[in-house]
């Protein structure tokens, strides 16, 4: 099998060098090229020396076309302006294109289902397979237990410096919680208890919030039904999980039709 | 809606007791006979009164026909012998029959394959609507996590009078876990670590067993990768979930075609 | 070793009754009489039948004095009018009293204190050993890692008809956390966290509530540093667990001198 | 408050550097020498640079006694040879000395505990507070909770690489378990379940061992009763946590009078 040769944008920064990384150690993987905005004062810099992971011969540089010159994928978590104009660009040359990158307008979006009908896109919010792979199953364990026997809750834990609550994580499970029973999470959702609460609404998804030491970040959802419980969580130890399973959705991609796909399709998980 | 009329085989017994204040509480379901075997000292009481569910003027009654007259359907927590035979009654008169007995023989087998022509039969070794669930979402976690990145084990914990290990329970995650990944459990299994042990190897699942006071049985698979791990779990509280999960097995059927089904089937959780 | 013979108050009542239970199954404890208030309609039943612990000879009385009459201890889930009477017998006696009654005015304080001098009284907001145990060991815990490097977090689940948030325990572990850290809880305690809610402080001690199911109560208390958590929790799957912990607590107090004592005293963990 | 100045042995290996970087970021704490052997590469290497921990001034060395000078401690992870050494320099200069090395000889032992008759020694097989934390609570619910209410089970789980079962850490806390019931550990422990087990014995100590992914190290201990359970439970998440516990053992020590510690006298656990 050939390798799929990934051109990672913003290497010289925390997600770039751990994207070189784990280009590094997978199997099937290989940089292809390493791209910093004109003016980095990396440039020139060798992208695996910067990054850790020993000298590997792929100087950083600011040649967008150079660097895309055959090239199989591009692996970006920039900025929606920089991430909208790569879209294209593998478009126009057919690529894989991995945007972990968040914050799209409306006009964005547009933009990027355009380029997926020449280039084969991977999006996400949360490129953590695990997430990604725990939202399919909670969607589905709360299509399969209805909202009169079992109740949801989730329950998430960042470590102390976090500043907000709940996590986009949380929020997101709660909507593929929401999705699975076929109601709005806005509408359903109990974020605070404290004091005189009167006994659970049925149909109630609630969260709650734990913060400390330096928890990377550990989310459960609980379906608790009369006499019996699932708990189904996801224990985040390394924040490396992100540029894993980016690299994994550019070698799934390089397999497939153009088109605009999310990391629960690189899972098997989409319905 | 009309109620689903159901009749209890065994009823004096401490399943079928169970199963008797299950259906009074259940909204859809209504007691509509209670058999026990010729000779029984139960014979001529209150099932209602006998379960603990208060009178529900149905006397446990040893006559099968008229106890079958009028009825919806079956719940069947017996013997082998005795299940196989009421499939065929089943059949006869298009009937639910929800079979919660283990231990058929390959014949046994067959012939409920048989009656299940003209018989609706949800039958299962495990009637909890929660280890079903949990089966089904480890299935498809296993097969959408390789063997090279992530690595499956097995936890169970069960009271100190508890004889064997693993349960049949925590197989039952093992062989959902080994289909997820097209193997064979058999080939793939560790079930003792003790003194040096060696690396782990891919594509091992492992078993590992609790003991201890008097837990009904807690279950979790873990799937555990380079720096995230996946948790699936099933905590027991109460035995009755199994008539729990037989009563719901049985309004479930009353409206399909004449079948075989499991409790997946019932969870809309099979491919 | 003789048999500690003891008196059930409210013997007829949900407590009453699985403390009858609790004692017949007990290993040295013996039930001596059974209390109930005159013109209760269980005057005259046997204890034991009416707890289905089977027969047990001992009928359901309101003659205090002839209850009283060669018995060791009192057992007592009352309320706290009846408590401080029967203090005040147990004090003329020398008999041990054990006290699960809650709601006491600083007058009752005062006049059990008083009974104490002659009396071995256990009295204790939750009698359930393993909270106990879990309080002692989280004061200990709090102590020994400071503020500064370790957070703590409570977190309980309760069934879906509990009305009031955090629970009772949960605050009473709160306690404990802040008694090992020589605060006020009520100075450090966060109870909410929604939207932006920014760090989180040193010192603070954090509580999260989940509700569902029927989950008879399970608490945790994390303390998490940089790099490392510790958890502690007790989950309880029965409510007859108030009445093993009076139990073991009246065949504690037997050998003590009188004196008022807690359930950390039973269980050898006061300072 | 004056800070404790302390010095790094084995300052260019993996634990040396981890130990740097902690003594960068503890409050109270300074570098006062960086030590490595004679031929070592890192000679003359800033210790903080290579750290990764910023430039710190402070040059590796292999000049022993120059680096001592005006020092308040020494922190110790080599090899027993070089420790027994280091503990007659600490003894002669009334130092403070941490030692994490393992592997001792009964003369080493000899040899250590005369030098704490000058030297502040603090000594551990495991530096990690929350470790030696969670030991200490166990030994007090071991000996609170009794074998035959209460079932004692250990479980553990780390990464896919560890060769050996039950961790030592396993072993250690199985330890205090048999400590806190006056036991031996090797007499009850239970390592193995698998297949017709029968019933748990009283007063056995059960070993469960789960591997998988990267996980660092989780122990648990669970106490269960009829009816309630307690866990207790350490989840480390980073090894730097061994060094921190070491710079806290010294910081601790420099105000004591000179003896042999323990990391649990350092946490006020000791009885």
């Amino acid at each position: 099998m050939s390798e799929t040769k990934l051109v990672v944008l913003g290497a010289a920064g925390r997600m770039g060098r751990t994207l070189v990384s784990v280009i590094q150690e997978t199997e099937g993987a290989r940089l292809h090229a390493a791209l910093e905005h004109s003016g980095s004062p990396a440039l020139g810099d060798d992208a695996g020396t910067l990054a850790g992971a020993g000298h590997l011969g792929v100087t950083i540089t600011d040649d967008v076309n150079t660097a895309l010159d055959g090239a199989d994928g591009i692996i970006d978590f920039t900025v929606p302006v920089a991430s909208t104009g790569f879209a294209a660009l593998a478009a126009k040359r057919g690529l894989v294109h991995v945007i972990g990158t968040t914050g799209f307008s409306a006009e964005d979006e547009a933009d990027i289902a355009a380029a997926a009908k020449s280039a084969r896109i991977v999006k996400s919010g949360n490129m953590s397979l695990g997430v990604n792979l725990l939202a399919g199953l909670v969607e589905k364990a709360a299509r399969a237990l209805g909202p009169d026997a079992f109740d949801i809750e989730i329950l998430e834990m960042h470590h102390r410096h976090k500043v907000d609550a709940p996590s986009g994580t949380a929020l997101l499970l709660g909507e593929a919680a929401a999705k699975g029973r076929n109601v709005k999470l806005a509408d359903n959702s109990v974020r605070v208890r404290d004091g005189h609460t009167g006994p659970r609404e049925a149909g109630a998804i609630g969260f709650a919030t734990l913060r400390g030491g330096s928890v990377v970040g550990d989310h459960s959802v609980i379906l608790a039904g009369e006499g019996e419980r699932i708990e189904l969580s996801h224990l985040a130890a390394d924040r490396a999980i992100f540029a894993r399973g980016a690299v994994r959705g550019a070698l799934w991609a390089k397999d497939q039709a153009p088109g605009l796909y999310s990391m629960r399709d690189v899972l098997g998980l989409a319905d």
